[in-house]
């Protein structure tokens, strides 16, 4: 995995992101998989910090998982512990266990109640998460915890990332500037709900845990949820945001708050600007994709057809080889099951139309050819039949995605 | 294309099919895409024959599939015409007219009725298919309508198959012995609803239509819509059953006819036979693999998270990799959606098991690899919270896949 080269679609570098106050970071090489290299972040909040999250909807969610979720509704975070190398998922009871200990020595060393201590791992599945590689780890890591460098705590978390993502913008709450940073890990196993992925956001903000959720909500549903490298969910899919109150805005009590519209422009940036990164990332990805389906009977509708077609494997090998094979496009609406009227199927790539109902009069597949050997592949249906419309994002399949996966474990 | 070598799964040889009194083939070169072999063929039955079909659930069905819905309920075949090359699917109302002049024509040079006459289109999606190459063609067959040289039939009907596909059986109806036999084309966009498929069956049984439709529908759930090689479903999906009536059989009149008892247990073997044929040419596939999943709530939430398991990039590609990798097959039960309960999640592979809620004790992974080695992967899946059930087949997914789809068109 280490040997993978950076993908072609990885951005120039790490973004520059500065100091969150109320938030100190810890990276260690701990060994729980990966040798010579960070596998261990331990991040820490001061009192007051609230939080919001999403997670994925698997019904074999890990256990940390299913810890974080009982946690949730506290509203209150203290740390955040997150090891890359074993997923302490489909582990039972042991497991289970496992996380209660890491959290347990979590809120010893750091002084604070284990309901305000989260924690996500990620890798392999099915392996009992060797848990004392951590606890042992932390007394080192508190003394280590310091300003942020937001790049370490990146890499830390990755698996068969190729290069780590972070993400930052700042916004104006009531007249007081805030900042919101983030870092996400995720290449394979990405698919809605959310990806093989984690993300952690955090602001100086103050802003209620219950408005946090909402926000979040909101966001992940055009960002995280409307991705897909290969179709497949991962059982540790997690996404939180914590805020600080370390800014000194004042506390707004709702979401719809008009005093949080630029907070809210600000934190879907970077929620989709990452979740780009991790298209980016995907396993063997050449192209970065974007698809955009209108006319649909609803929302949910467009979306659907528009994933129908990002999850094709004919369509993402078609894309794979710079072939403008839209005949699979076609393929893919037509067994999304969602109601699209054949006769007005209007499909444009790199702006050309080249259907309506069938191949247009005149069709110049230049222009396209020459579009499909660029990075970046646009895709635009309409399917005629309504005011439905979603846009989605996803990366080719390649030769590159099969060696990958073909011998990951062993 | 041409250029694949022959699957590593295919059967050692075509197998010997008689002929079936009723029916004459003829096969041609009409040169629609393919220079050199075979693209067209003619299927002539006597007076009195009749017919079953199950066809795509695409919303973006080819013209030769709207056609035959259009004449089915008839219940009486003449002809069939099949070519490959060119799918004569998105080309709007000229391909309607394309199939109507195609039809007219073997109605004409056949001398019957055009709603007797049936037809099907496999290959690229979206060009005008040349029907006058057809047409101009049906002349010179006519001539060469003889006994059934089932093997030509098969490999007219072909694309990117490997091998051409054939299947026999023979079955008693009230005493009197009847034949079955079939062909089918079918090796990538292969998925439930029915597979880019293609395939034909003939008996020289008399059975009335609608009692061939109930039997048809009924041994399609449990062999081609229990098929996926990547999860795309074609717009050209086509499984005819003709009867010729020649036998001299009794007519049954009713499905649940005792007399038909061994008929249908024959038509079932050829329908699994050829559906096993068709993945086990799935595009560039070196595993055949069966899944069953046991203990759902009922036998279509065990078809999807059968299916869930079978369509997973990341599983395939784990077999691909003759890896023992249950974590991901944890995964795609996780993800389907379906009830199951984790801690008592079952999960045998080649007859071992491997997990019972967590990874059993003392799992010794040797014999699970030596399975993994061999063509023949067997998946168990036993999920806990009921009675439900199904098996399906798929294959894995390989460096051959992205090969043979990242440059089909061009």
């Amino acid at each position: 995995m280490a040997s993978s080269p950076i993908s072609p679609l990885a951005p120039v570098a790490f973004p520059v992101l500065s100091d969150v106050a109320g938030l100190r970071f810890a990276t260690v090489c701990a060994g729980i998989k990966y040798q010579g290299r960070a596998d261990l972040m331990l991040a820490e909040f001061v009192p007051g910090t609230t939080l919001a999250g999403v997670f994925t909807r698997s019904l074999t969610a890990s256990a940390p998982v299913l810890k974080c979720r009982e946690h949730l509704p506290g509203g209150k975070a203290r740390a955040l512990v997150v090891n890359s190398g074993n997923a302490n998922a489909f582990t039972g009871r042991r497991g289970e266990e496992t996380v209660d200990h890491i959290l347990r020595a979590v809120a010893h060393v750091l002084g604070c109640d284990v309901e305000e201590v989260f924690s996500a791992s990620t890798g392999v599945i099915g392996e009992p998460l060797p848990h004392t590689l951590v606890s042992d780890a932390l007394p080192g890591m508190k003394a280590q915890l310091g300003t942020a460098d937001w790049r370490a705590a990146a890499k830390a978390i990755m698996t068969t990332d190729t290069y780590p993502k972070g993400a930052s913008r700042t916004a104006q709450i009531g007249g007081v500037g805030v900042v919101i940073n983030a870092i996400a890990k995720g290449s394979g196993m990405i698919a809605p709900d959310m990806a093989t992925m984690l993300a952690f956001v955090v602001t100086d903000a103050a802003i209620p845990a219950d408005v946090l959720q909402v926000m979040l909500a909101d966001g992940v549903d055009k960002s995280f949820n409307a991705i897909t490298v290969d179709s497949d969910t991962s059982t540790s899919d997690t996404l939180m945001l914590f805020a600080t109150a370390q800014a000194g805005n004042a506390m707004p009590h709702a979401a719809d708050d008009p005093a949080l519209a630029d907070f809210r422009r600000a934190l879907n940036e970077v929620l989709l600007d990452l979740a780009h990164q991790v298209v980016r990332d995907g396993e063997g990805a050449t192209k970065f994709v974007q698809i955009t389906v209108t006319g649909a009977d609803h929302d949910q509708a467009a979306k659907r057809i528009a994933f129908s077609i990002a999850n094709s494997p004919l369509v993402k090998t078609a894309i794979a080889g710079e072939d403008a094979n839209w005949g699979r496009i076609v393929m893919a609406v037509g067994k999304s099951g969602e109601r699209i009227d054949r006769d007005k199927l209007d499909i444009r790539i790199g702006g050309v139309q080249v259907t309506y109902g069938m191949r247009v009069e005149g069709y110049d597949e230049a222009p396209v050819a020459a579009h499909m050997k660029g990075q970046d592949i646009v895709i635009e249906v309409g399917v005629g039949v309504g005011d439905g419309a979603a846009t989605v994002w996803t990366c080719d399949l390649t030769h590159g995605y099969i060696s990958i996966n073909a011998d990951y474990r062993t």
